[in-house]
Formats: structure tokens, sequence, C-alpha cells
């Protein structure tokens, strides 16, 4: 061999985030001058937004069949077709589906264009939006396809919160509930509530666990805890059940897996069940345990066919496994976390 | 406004470059252990290579038809198919449009996957391989979607070098004569020909212009000298002239463009047209000058809907024009250029 060459490659971009009442004037700033474009899902029904920050507009259907590659080509063409450039602005509007799916174009859009994230949901403000990642579904499952493309900035608007339905409002505390088990003992503490702190909090701790790891190679899969389970409740429901319902199942299935291999102590799984057991969680009409572990099988996290799931040392922190944060649960090890799970619910 | 959070996304992939001969033991290390899929160009005919690294084996067709959304759709299907997780190492094998296509598909699959490239044409060795980009063609143009996803490593195999068809040979040199042209005049003194330090010269300036400028937000866009030109001529050839052959020619109009401007010395614009002038350069059988201009008008690298172009002060060296490294060229300006390059090769 003649010759080695070793280089990094530094991609650093900076992702501001807004979050508050008033975002309209900081928004602006980053539109001026530059030519933009507004998507939204059809759902948002703010049809002068678009005028008042001189963007043209687009709609995409609402619902996460519209999260797949045909709309991307759709969306593409159109952009191609009105003539934007490098430097032309995307704004995605819009729950997880619209920000993933607008996120994901933006970033292969000639190899990457400026973005911008509203999200309108609280689901949307403190997962979807946050950390870089994009998606859209294939027929074999869930964001299977993606990219790791930070926005510009990303406007959460916390007048949103209070107007929230009950659905939705439950949706996104699930996601916060998960940051408080693994890493912030005092959203746990505060416990569940219509709270901005709560949110803010929880927006903090993801981007300080996504700081760290951007690549998801170590300490950013404790996002995922309650998502193994969650996940495959997903798929067995054919996508019928919201994410946040099916993560807030997942996390205490997790925790008293936890429990029951030995890491967590049986008193705050005791807590950890009392708050979820206060929510409406049904396991899907159609949930089937054969089906159920197959779908675990395929989940995007396995790596050597093997179901790994992250694991609760106690509220606030989830273990490391030597950098690993998450342990291979097998197949016999399942058994006894599922039977808890099809009961758990069957006596309230 | 509550709250205003920066943050910087930190991404900082190392790319492992080897170039010589001999190179499977470091490319055994690379698949050690880890489940490789090799994705090569049809016309690779080899077919033992994939067992000797253990690799399961998918192919593509030749040509740049293949560098569409439905190939990636198809890729990716069988990628699901067959089971490949986060953690499976792509190794992409052939020519740009190979190396291009299998990069976008790692960039994507699950988010991105491990990657290798094994270039064996000159010009992916010293251009397309190089650099971190990927793209995909749409109806709309050439590369319109893609990522920036630098590989684990890239393979340039030396031995290849001295049995290139002579038009792969042409190919690959006009890109490494442009590098001499725009940063580094030892390789324009150099001169053309099947030298191997010329390739690494070629590749260590690429390297050193995207270390500086990952993004393509000032410097990198030097690359792009003769491809404001040589874009156009490719899309008025309807691709069937070979990207080597239009960059070169590209690389000559826009010297003397350079020349015609102020910026370029007669004397060193007489040399780049005497090294031109020894290659098999044609325009395209249906060029039209009205054509030409508009497909200048629809290249990628245009901004506010005006046509730019990197500009040479002299060999070895293009103009900064205050970091952004290209300079707006009204249609007026271009018209001389284009009176030269019409007549240029009749006379011959």
């Amino acid at each position: 061999m003649d010759s080695l060459i070793v280089w990094k490659f530094l991609i650093r971009p900076a992702t501001t985030l807004f979050v508050g009442s008033h975002l309209l004037d900081p928004l602006l700033e980053f539109c001026n001058g530059r030519r933009v474009v507004l998507i939204a899902d059809e759902k948002i029904q703010d049809p002068l937004f678009a005028k008042k920050i001189g963007a043209e507009f687009l709609t995409i259907p609402s619902g996460e069949k519209t999260k797949r590659l045909e709309t991307v080509e759709r969306l593409v063409d159109q952009l191609c077709q009105m003539g934007c450039e490098r430097d032309t602005l995307l704004i995605a509007m819009g729950g997880g589906v619209t920000t993933d799916l607008v996120g994901f174009v933006a970033s292969i859009y000639m190899r990457g264009v400026p973005l911008i994230l509203i999200p309108t949901t609280l689901l949307a403000m403190v997962d979807a939006a946050i950390g870089g990642k994009t998606g859209i579904d294939t027929a074999w499952g869930k964001n299977l396809l993606g990219t790791v493309y930070p926005p510009q900035a990303i406007f959460a608007d916390l007048d949103r919160l209070q107007t929230l339905p009950e659905g939705e409002w439950f949706n996104g505390m699930a996601e916060i509930l998960k940051m408080g088990l693994i890493c912030d003992s005092q959203i746990w503490e505060r416990g569940p509530g219509r709270d901005p702190e709560l949110m803010v909090k929880a927006i903090q701790g993801k981007i300080a666990i996504v700081d760290q790891d951007p690549l998801e190679q170590g300490l950013r899969r404790v996002l995922n805890f309650g998502h193994t389970v969650g996940h495959a409740l997903e798929r067995v429901s054919e996508y019928m059940m919201p994410h946040g319902e099916a993560v807030a199942f997942g996390c205490v299935v997790e925790a008293y897996l936890s429990m029951k291999l030995g890491y967590l102590a049986e008193q705050e799984f005791a807590q950890i069940e009392a708050v979820y057991g206060r929510f409406p969680l049904r396991l899907p009409k159609n949930y089937d345990r054969g089906q159920f572990l197959s779908a675990m099988a395929q989940d995007k996290k396995k790596a050597r066919g093997e179901v790994r799931c992250v694991i609760l040392e106690k509220i606030g922190r989830a273990l490391p496994f030597e950098g690993t944060y998450c342990r291979v649960v097998k197949e016999s090890e399942w058994e006894s976390a599922l039977d808890w799970m099809e009961q758990w619910k069957s006596f309230r």
C-alpha cells in the first residue's frame, strides 16, 4: 500500500430553539431577504400565516400515511417546478409527521437546504422536532429511511399548550414522563400537568443527550426507553394506537422488566405504575403475543438479530451497560413482563 | 419570548482513504466481524470478490439512468427483505454512478449505515468518491437529490490505472487537470499522464478543500470550475457527452471567460488552451446556444436566478471574491465566451 490518508469531516450546524410566546418577530428575522416555502399539514387552519412571513405555501395530507417516499417525490417535484434553489428556506409546520417528512425533504433537496421547524403538537415540540432526526416509513416499518439533519431553528409556541386537546396533550406527556424516568427525576416529581416548565425541562434533557451522542452510538439510545415495547404495540395495532399511548405503555412495561431483571427497586416500580395507572392505557384490540414478539424482533434498534432494551436503574437514571445503554433481553426474559402487561389493565 | 436555546450539533465522522496496491488486507479488517453487503455495478466482473470479503452481493444496472429514486426504493426494499440492520456495512463498487447512488442509500437507510467506497474508474477515484457527496437524479436534472455523508473508508486501487481504457482515463484526467488549474500548479506542470502521483495530488487537493468547507458555503465552490459550462453541455447533449469531456470543455471555456473578464493573463490562457487543444473535444451534435443558455440557468449552483461561475486568477488559483469563490456572469458577458467555444474546435 502506497498512501494512506485519514481525515475528519467536520459538520457543525447550529440550531436555535425558541420556546415561548410572541415568536413571530424572531421568525421574521430568519425569513428576512430569503425565498421561503412553508409546507404545512393540511389541518393547520392559518391561511394568513404564510402571507405574514412572506412565504409560498404548500400543504401535505395529515396522518402517518403521508410519511412515504411518494410524498417526498411529489414535494421535490413541486420544489423543482417552483425553481427552488439551494438557499430556499423550507419551513415545516405541523406535528411529527410534518416535521419528520419535510425535514427529510430539506435534507436531500439539492443535498440540503435551510430548514426551520414549527412543531404544533406537544409531542413534536418535545420529541420529533428536537434532535435532528428526520424520517419516512416504508412498507417494512416506521422511520426505516431518514437522515440526521439539524434545522436552523425550531419555534415552539407555548400558547398552544393551553388549548391542546386531551389526546394530544397525553401524547406529548408520555415522552416528557419518559425523560423524567431516564434522566431527570425533577420532571418525574413535578408529575404530569399542563406546565410549560415541564416541557422546557424535557427539551433541555433531550438536547443534552443528543449533544453528547448525535449519531446514537451510545448514550442517545436511552431516549428509546419505552419504545422497544411501544413500537411493537404500534405495529401490532397497525399504527392505530397513538404514539404517546404506546410509549406510555412501553415505559411501564419496560420499568416492570427492569425490576424483574433485578435492576430497579420494587418500591420505585410501584411509584411508576401508580402514575401510569391513571392514564387511559389499553392494549390494541387485535393484540396477540406471537405477533407482538415478532414485531419486537423487527425493531430498528436491534443489532445482530437480538432484541435490546433500555433498562432503568432508578427513577431518573437509565443503566449505561458499558456505554451501550441497552441490554439484550432474551425471549424467555420477556415472558413475565408480557404476562404482566397482558393482565395489568384488565383488572381496572 | 421565554426561553432561547442555541446548540451546536457536532457530527465528526472520519474517513480513511487507501490509495495503492494490495488493498485486500485493510479492507478485510474493516469487514471483520460485521455483516457486509457489496453493491456493485453489474459490469464489474469479479464474482469471487464478494466471497473473498465474506459479503452478500447485490448488483445495479450500469449507466446514469440507474441514479434514480426507483433504484433507491428497490435497493432499500432488498436490504429490508434481507433483514439488514443499522450496523450492516454497505460497500459500493463501481464508478461514480454506483458510489453516488449506494452512498445515498447508505445515508438514508435506517438514518445511515456504515459505508465503504471502492471506486473503479479514475473519475470516481479522484472526484465522485472523495468529499462525502452522494446524489441521485430526477426528471429535473442531475444530482438534484443527495446528501453529504462521508464513508468510513475509500479504497482506490492504483493497479487499475495502467489498464484503464483511453476514454475512462481522459474522463478522470479532466478533473485532475481542473484541480491543477484551481489550486495546484504542480499538477498542471506535470501535465496529463498515467501517473499515480498525479492522482494522489489531485485527491489530496480535493480533501484539503473539502475539509475547510464540507458544506460548500464558500471555498468548496472552486471545485465547480469548468462545471457551469460542463453541466450545461451534458444537459444539452442529453447526457450522451461523458462528464470528463464536458468538464474539460468547460475548463477551457471558463478560462477564456476569466481572461476576457480581465482576471487571467492572456499568456496563461494560451498555455491552458494548448493543453486542452490536444484532447478530442467536440460540441454535442445537437448543440444550440439558446438551449445551452437556459440549461446554464437551471444549474444547481445558481442562487437567486443568477448564473455564477468560478473564475481563474492564474494557473493554480481561483479568485476568492470575498469568500464566495464565484462571480455572477451576466448573459451579455457569456456571449464572447460562447462565440469562442462555438468556433474553437471547428478549425481543427
